[in-house]
């Protein structure tokens, strides 16, 4: 992948010149010092993702949680815990050609996460407040100024997939959504394999299931394909 | 470490023969297939433990949940995601001699897990009840039959931690509790050293500030002699 990176770089590939950011790995959310809510994400379509456009001589700046797969070689990397800090590498990235949202963001967070380690009562549960996190693809999405040229969601859901990520296209203002049955009986989770449809302005396309790394290559051709 | 186990093993240390319980790692409590609550802990002193244990001859049984640092070698491991699976494991592995409670159980679990992913509604947040989970250390200590002969808990701590690890210690019913200060300023919650008290019913002593690895050889040598 080291040497797909510097062939990219050096051999001016397809997105040599063009400045990509991707977003990877789940967020945690803390509720106090030692426990929080995250998403499940291993971040290993992420990592393929952003391995794959560096070696098409992509420029990637590559934002990231705290995820179970290292980052790839050839990118710059921005680790982040939170949603909030997300948003903010995100914007800090900015402006760039293309954004590929690849991240798991958590959609809630506790309010007021206490700087105390929480501690069992009589009266059960603490009592804890939730609020929405930014929605960064929406945010990203709606610029009226400066809005990267392609904008790529993902969608990972475990009914009605395509009705589910077609909404979420429209609902957000991106170009494509990659959206993925990550039911656990898929094995799609944690595993090495991705089974995604891509959806755009031109309809939904089946893809067959096939490797991560396999899946990053395809859509890094895709994305090279529409910025030509 | 390998050759530390085989040692032990071969060489007869001074747990040979002895059967010891050790759980590590944090518990994940799924809120539904993509969310999860979850105890921040890296397994780094549960697994310095299962060494420590292991190389002065014990059969170790491991017990670990979704850690980030990989389990010691030369002990027998069980995998387990949430505290209910933890208790099951735990339970499963009794009779012992010695058990060691070193994973950081969530208090709490969502009480009824959505099997689909939960929507983001206008109305906002999802409701999530929550449950109390299982008091794993509280359950062993206070067995009236087959209870193991010295059972340490641990206690990690944000604050007034000595006074929250001695009451922790008298409420449970364990014999000594390891108590640590794992505020973020430390460093200690994912870091290589700690800086522990040992509690039990002789007092309580502080241990200076060391690698997990010699904190764990300290305490395994301490079993050690409390059994010979």
């Amino acid at each position: 992948e080291i040497v797909a990176a510097l062939e990219g770089a050096l051999g001016g590939g397809p997105l040599a010149g063009k400045r990509v950011l991707v977003t990877s790995g789940p967020t945690h959310e803390p509720i106090d010092p030692v426990r929080y809510i995250a998403n499940r994400s291993s971040g290993a379509q992420g990592a393929a993702l952003g391995a794959a456009l560096a070696g098409l001589g992509a420029e990637v700046v590559f934002v990231t949680g705290p995820a179970d797969v290292p980052p790839p070689a050839g990118v710059q990397v921005v680790k982040v815990q939170t949603a909030q800090q997300m948003l903010q590498a995100v914007q800090a990235a900015l402006p760039c050609d293309v954004a590929v949202f690849a991240a798991a963001v958590a959609d809630w967070r506790v309010a007021s996460a206490s700087d105390r380690k929480l501690k069992k009562t009589k009266d059960g549960m603490p009592k804890l407040e939730f609020a929405e996190n930014p929605d960064i693809l929406a945010t990203v999405s709606q610029m009226t100024e400066g809005r990267p040229g392609l904008i790529v969601g993902f969608a990972a859901e475990t009914n009605d997939v395509i009705a589910h990520a077609t909404a979420k296209r429209k609902r957000k203002g991106c170009d494509w959504i990659v959206a993925n049955d990550v039911s656990p009986e898929t094995g799609i989770m944690g595993g090495s394999e991705n089974a995604v449809h891509l959806i755009s302005d031109t309809g939904v396309e089946d893809w067959p299931r096939m490797g991560k790394d396999a899946v990053a290559q395809k859509l890094a051709a895709r994305i090279a394909a529409a910025l030509s």
